[in-house]
């Protein structure tokens, strides 16, 4: 069964729309799932604002605004002083940089344009003006390809009929194009397999029910959505075949570090036998940091908790915990989806052979 | 050490205020946590409102609601024909019965009131009426009674500097006082003892992190809310010791059905080799049900999900799974903390034993 993944409709979570003197175009995530909003950019200051109040989030979806902002901030340069141009640059990708400093893709995109600039020692500056457009327009393209392989990679794993689970938002929405977790759902899709994806709701933030949801049903993808109480009752009745979730980052043994919530997945799929994949691009692999328990785990606000949704759910007085992540040991995991190939079994060795060769 | 949990500062989930001409106070739990607000009732009408729109929630709480009501709706019988009292008596009850028709304990309490004022052959209606709010107020007393013996049974199961876990609210707002899960927490507090409570706060009505972390924190018990999708790390923190929860219904093999999420929570227990109990009165033993099968899981309204939190979490063109319950089987209990005693192993033999003798 070939896939199609051409002929779907992903939501575009962010587009650079006409030639230089265009604009970017973003789905504002903050105003899902009641409201479809681009946000129209034309200037880095409203990239940064967008960054900064999370209308655009996920590491790729940053990294690709940074650098159609970087744009926006240097083609209205004025003159011909090439050096000029180049410490214009600088200055706007600091800003840029500036609205989230925990994003290490931002950073990582800023650079490839400051680099980009920089090699192109001869070039004049309408030139380079052009040629970082188009720099940030191939950022956003390899990484819709590079998810598109996670896909392929991961596809064969939804079979027709299976229910698959997920939990948090590794979509489309925080990439250019298909997401990581999702890719293999959308790959699947699109050869025409029939599946039904539970997408736990995923507090605090409801990511799961308000984008995961929204970007898989817009797609034509059959999602249910359930209460992060509800999966371990879900999987006793047999609904889940198979669970596929994301990473924020993998240790070199294998351990991954993900969405608060996917540690406790982890352990009901095991006690229900069920299959639990991670989908990550090989970026996300960190050989330099050994194992789970020297990933620091973020506290975040706990009025995230208390006032999630615009009225008070707990008593003002009372402590509310919040770690942002969880650390799933790689023994709980089945598999790892890279679009280098699947790493199964996980281990340091199998990692290390599949995603640190040439 | 000695429990003195007289000395407790438990609230009041609802009262009779004054004599014959008093009236029925009760919190309304729709206000909570953000305001204590005290429902006055001085008609049936009232009650059965309350009762309706789940001000007052949590079977014992009901069953003793129902006859207070039954007393309010009484009281001004003009006249002395007995006859014609025991049928107002039978009209009222019908009416307060028909509030929540789901609620066998309102029909038991409701039956237990005209039972009482049929046996009083030879008493005067003004005699009846004072007999009956004395009956409603030994129903609540005896509820209270009963409580307290569960907590004290289930006391010596939270040590010194303790982590107990809790699902929902099997508490003293669902009961006349003490709570069914938490009595257990209220009689160790009394008793000196310094521990913390984990409340989950159970999606998606939220029972734990309105009503559980209110009324622990009200009685001076430190308490903390947790998201449902943070309880297994906080579990592989080695945060918690032992899991205290409620049960709806517990079948004659000792599967216990609860609040949708109990399952997960004893689930996680076990991979974590944590204790897990359930604490009821003998009265929740089923041995009519021979097992967790056969429990009908009530599927709630989808909108529960969606509109939880004031506004749409979640698309409105998709699926939302809400059951209301789920049923943990026997092997993943480790006790069942009863007024009777501790039920330990947990099996039909046992729970027959204990429950069922004289």
């Amino acid at each position: 069964m070939e896939a199609t993944p051409s002929e779907l409709t992903i939501p575009r979570t962010i587009e650079w729309i006409g030639g230089l003197d265009g604009h970017v175009s973003m789905i504002d995530q903050t105003k899902l799932p009641t409201e479809l909003v681009h946000l129209q950019c034309r200037d880095p200051e409203t990239v940064w604002h967008a960054i900064k109040r999370l209308s655009v989030r996920g590491a790729p979806a940053i990294g690709i605004a940074g650098a159609m902002g970087a744009v926006l901030g240097i083609r209205s340069y004025d003159g011909a002083d090439r050096d000029g141009f180049l410490r214009k640059l600088d200055e706007v990708c600091s800003y840029l940089a500036s609205s989230r400093p925990t994003a290490v893709n931002l950073f990582w995109a800023l650079d490839r344009m400051k680099a980009t600039a920089a090699a192109a020692r001869s070039t004049s500056v309408p030139e380079l003006k052009e040629r970082l457009l188009d720099e940030a327009k191939i950022i956003r393209d390899e990484d819709a390809a590079m998810c598109r392989r996670i896909g392929e990679v991961g596809q064969h794993l939804i079979t027709e009929g299976a229910g698959v689970l997920t939990h948090c938002n590794a979509g489309s929405l925080a990439t250019s194009e298909y997401g990581t977790a999702t890719a293999p759902m959308y790959v699947a899709h699109a050869a025409g397999r029939k599946f039904r994806v539970y997408a736990d709701e995923t507090r605090p933030l409801l990511q799961g029910a308000r984008l995961t949801a929204w970007e898989l049903a817009r797609a034509g993808i059959d999602v249910t959505v359930l209460c992060d109480d509800m999966t371990a009752s879900l999987m006793r009745a047999g609904k889940v075949d198979v669970v596929i979730v994301g990473s924020d980052r993998v240790a070199a043994n294998g351990d991954v570090a993900n969405k608060i919530g996917t540690y406790g997945v982890a352990v009901l799929a095991r006690a229900h036998n069920i299959p639990f994949y991670v989908a990550i691009p090989s970026s996300t692999f960190d050989p330099s940091t050994p194992d789970g328990d020297r990933i620091p785990i973020e506290q975040r606000d706990p009025e995230e908790v208390r006032h999630g949704f615009g009225r008070a759910t707990a008593p003002d007085n009372v402590a509310c915990h919040n770690p942002a992540f969880d650390v799933t040991p790689a023994e709980l995991v089945t598999g790892i989806i890279t679009e280098r190939g699947l790493v199964q079994p996980v281990n340091g060795e199998q990692l290390a052979a599949v995603l640190t060769g040439p």
